[in-house]
């Protein structure tokens, strides 16, 4: 056995089963290990950045991390965006990077690069192996910082420890999963607090936005009547019929700070106190202002979920309030950004995983998610490109359900490879393109910033029009099916089809400005 | 005048007048600067690997630095993998990376990153700028340094630095160029070893590859009958018919070190010994060996042009033997990678650029560039998706002559944004497509590794066929002309008449494998 064969043996005994790859020459044994070890499946994406965010997005649904496998520096560079994204996700992804000969490390190669240095920005573990004895021992380090930091883990194995041959048995390293807990203590000092005080607001995220956590906060909110808010951008939430109630926070500070002005304490569970998108001017930098009473019940990677059903039992808390169901009525006209997210809401299933990467194309779309029981999964990370990608990795962990992924333009042309591979495995999503062929946020963000509406040469750095992009052609020359709706109903007739057939679908919803 | 205003005034003040752009809002300030400098022309990529991509092509052809303008480090991080390419060919970039207001740099909001980290592994220099007072000087400083380390400089600009106003005059740094030079004791030492030895060699890179270098190294060869090799993969090499000729080295290293088995002495210029591509079992390393006979003429960062003239008159030398016009005919049957570099020198124009990015499809393509009078330009750090970027900034650079950009098809995948600047610009680029529909470099280092030939899910990860890939669509999609040929006779004609066109056309070439 070499090094790249304990590798890949070790991971299949961590119950990996899914490598999504993008290999080059230095990682050509790791793909021989590949070929031997069927309980992997290998997927190949056309670009790292696809590879990354379509691991993330097994995680988000499997609960597991899955592998990547990226090409020296370069390969894990294309990736880092996603993982950027991950990291803010708190997913846990491992990374496999191979690496030149270690003689040959130090030579100025034409593919020489600090790969430690590129993983660093973006990763809980970085580690090169440097004695094939270790490679099965890192191998299950980086699944353990993965799995217990909640984060990216990259293993970086030079082409000789992966060719090198093992001497005498392999090593058989423990893997040890997550222990998240939370403290007691917090429990009784939150139940107090929220009794305490009128108003008072849970702010949930990470971990307790899945259906238990949310049911005990419902439960907690019939309890004490308190405000139910969850962070802007959440990984993974629940929502729809017979999921509680929660209010999302909005996107810009001063939306937020509308929202939580009256409110005197917070409970955070799975989340920290969350920090503005952007500042402006001498504006707020986090959500929560300095002088209002705060618990922490459960730090992000603590277990908010058990922390949750904990004050909820201290509070003899009722049955929670559940969301009914609510389909609003197919709007008429034409398809624009106001009535783009009610037209999706009208006719999405029970059950779909609804990836949001509209922006400002569809800025309530978890709003209206509530239509339907579905699992919504946010831009963590503010770094566009993911959605597709997202889609990817949540159809592959999720085979049973339609994936629906609602992309800004200007977002999705990013890693537009993405589509090759859903075509490629056949994946059930419906890729819903919000044509507004412009950088819209970027206009908005120039009125806010008191600058002159753009003209002549700059006006071209927003503007998507000239030429304009045909997503369908796109979508054609990458082997996926492709339709274009201009109305409501038309995208309603498109995305319902989409979903009753099987395999990929785009639809290019050219939206009025 | 704000920081944003000192720094655009500043670059204007440099010479530079070419902005590849995918700015955000924490770069408002400087779009807002550039609306009110007409002198630099902002470009517009949907992916940042095709701004930085741009940049270097930009540079390699007009001599002097493009800016990049880059969204925090996401956006600086998509840009990496083709910084780390301009950084192996000493190409001088300046990105112009956004940041939080200061205030909130480390407040963990969802966009904030580790932006001098991501750049530092692919930079000769990273400053943020801490007082508005400072932005004009530092980036003067980021210019000097990439102008005189000839390479990547990155300067981050928080939002707030770029919005506050300039406090009385604004700062007039001092703007100077590159000021390389040699040490001429080393030709003496060069002109004593060539003569002596025999055989000897001259080994050229970097800035000796261009017209007058080469004329210098054509003299010396005339002089003392030495062999004349380059680099494999130069930034940038003029060629063709009135070119001395140059022996380029193999792709691997046995056929490097067959080039060069008999030669005793080498006189180094441009270049240090060239590392190989990858080090396989225990092979060789480098491409010289150990036990020969080494003279540093000029470093990479030297004046190696001036040098090798020096040379050339140290010795006497007569004029130099040129490149003779030799056009191969146009081969019959259907298009192969055994006969694409033909196909397309059989036609290709003098004064046309050539973008190598064909790898296996065209192994040999500028060997065969001698048929005309061309210019060619590098896959430099081997980080593929290089190419139609590239191509972009050399037909910015150079609007009047033709830009041919020979593409593998899984490298041209990974950037394939780029075609829509393409269009958008109305650059005269023909893109040739080299459809193999393979990552084939990969099947063949299986082979060398001796790993049996891929089968079931694993030979999926070297497999394009599945779906084929339609870049005929996929260039429409983008607003770009595009047709597909299957024979020499096809691909030439389309060729010649892409060429005489104006604006970008992609040729899908089908290869017969």
């Amino acid at each position: 056995m070499n090094g790249a064969a304990a590798v890949i043996t070790t991971a299949v005994r961590a119950g990996v089963d899914t490598c999504f790859a993008n290999p080059g020459t230095t990682e050509i044994h790791l793909v021989g290990a590949l070929r031997e070890s069927p309980s992997i499946r290998p997927i190949l994406c056309l670009f790292e950045g696809v590879c990354t965010g379509a691991a993330d997005g097994y995680a988000r649904m499997a609960g597991r991390p899955a592998l990547t496998l990226l090409h020296l520096g370069p390969g894990l560079a294309n990736g880092v965006a996603n993982l950027h994204n991950a990291q803010k996700a708190h997913t846990p992804v491992i990374n496999l990077v191979g690496n030149h000969a270690r003689r040959h490390l130090n030579n100025d190669s034409i593919l020489a690069s600090d790969i430690a240095g590129i993983a660093r920005p973006v990763s809980v573990f970085v580690r090169q192996t440097t004695v094939v004895e270790d490679s099965a021992r890192d191998f299950a380090a980086a699944h353990r910082a993965a799995v217990e930091h909640l984060g990216v883990a990259t293993l970086i194995l030079p082409a000789d420890v992966q060719w090198s041959e093992l001497k005498g048995d392999q090593a058989s390293p423990t893997l040890r999963g997550s222990h998240r807990t939370y403290d007691s203590r917090d429990v009784a000092t939150a139940a107090a607090a929220l009794r305490a005080a009128r108003p008072a607001a849970l702010l949930l995220g990470g971990n307790a936005l899945l259906e238990r956590g949310l049911v005990a906060a419902g439960r907690i909110q019939a309890a004490v009547r308190c405000r139910v808010f969850c962070t802007r951008a959440p990984a993974r939430i629940e929502a729809g019929p017979g999921i509680p109630i929660v209010e999302r926070l909005g996107y810009f500070p001063e939306a937020s700070a509308a929202q939580v002005a009256g409110v005197g304490c917070f409970v955070l569970a799975g989340t920290d106190n969350p920090a503005a998108i952007f500042a402006y001017g001498d504006g707020p930098t986090h959500v929560i202002p300095h002088d209002r009473h705060v618990v922490e019940l459960a730090r992000p990677l603590d277990d908010a979920t058990a922390a949750l059903e904990a004050l909820a039992d201290e509070l003899a808390a009722p049955a929670p309030v559940l969301t009914a169901r609510r389909r609003p009525e197919l709007p008429g006209g034409k398809l624009s950004s106001r009535n783009l997210a009610d037209t999706l809401a009208a006719v999405q299933p029970d059950q779909a995983i609804l990836v949001d990467e509209a922006n400002t194309s569809a800025a309530n779309l978890f709003e209206a998610a509530g239509a339907a029981r579905v699992t919504y999964l946010g831009l963590t990370g503010g770094a566009i490109g993911i959605g597709s990608p997202l889609a990817i990795g949540a159809a592959v962990a999720s085979p049973d359900r339609p994936v629906i992924a609602v992309q800004g333009d200007g977002s999705a042309m990013y890693t537009l490879q993405a589509l090759w591979t859903q075509a490629r495995e056949r994946l059930h999503v419906t890729t819903v393109i919000c044509a507004n062929r412009s950088y819209r946020i970027l206009d908005v963000e120039r009125e806010r910033a008191g600058i002159a509406r753009l003209e002549g040469p700059a006006a071209t750095l927003i503007d998507l029009t000239d030429p304009t992009i045909d997503w369908v052609k796109i979508a054609h020359g990458m082997g996926v099916e492709g339709s274009r709706a201009a109305t409501p109903r038309e995208l309603s007739e498109q995305l319902s089809a989409s979903v009753a057939a099987e395999g990929p679908h785009l639809i290019e919803a050219v939206l009025e400005t």
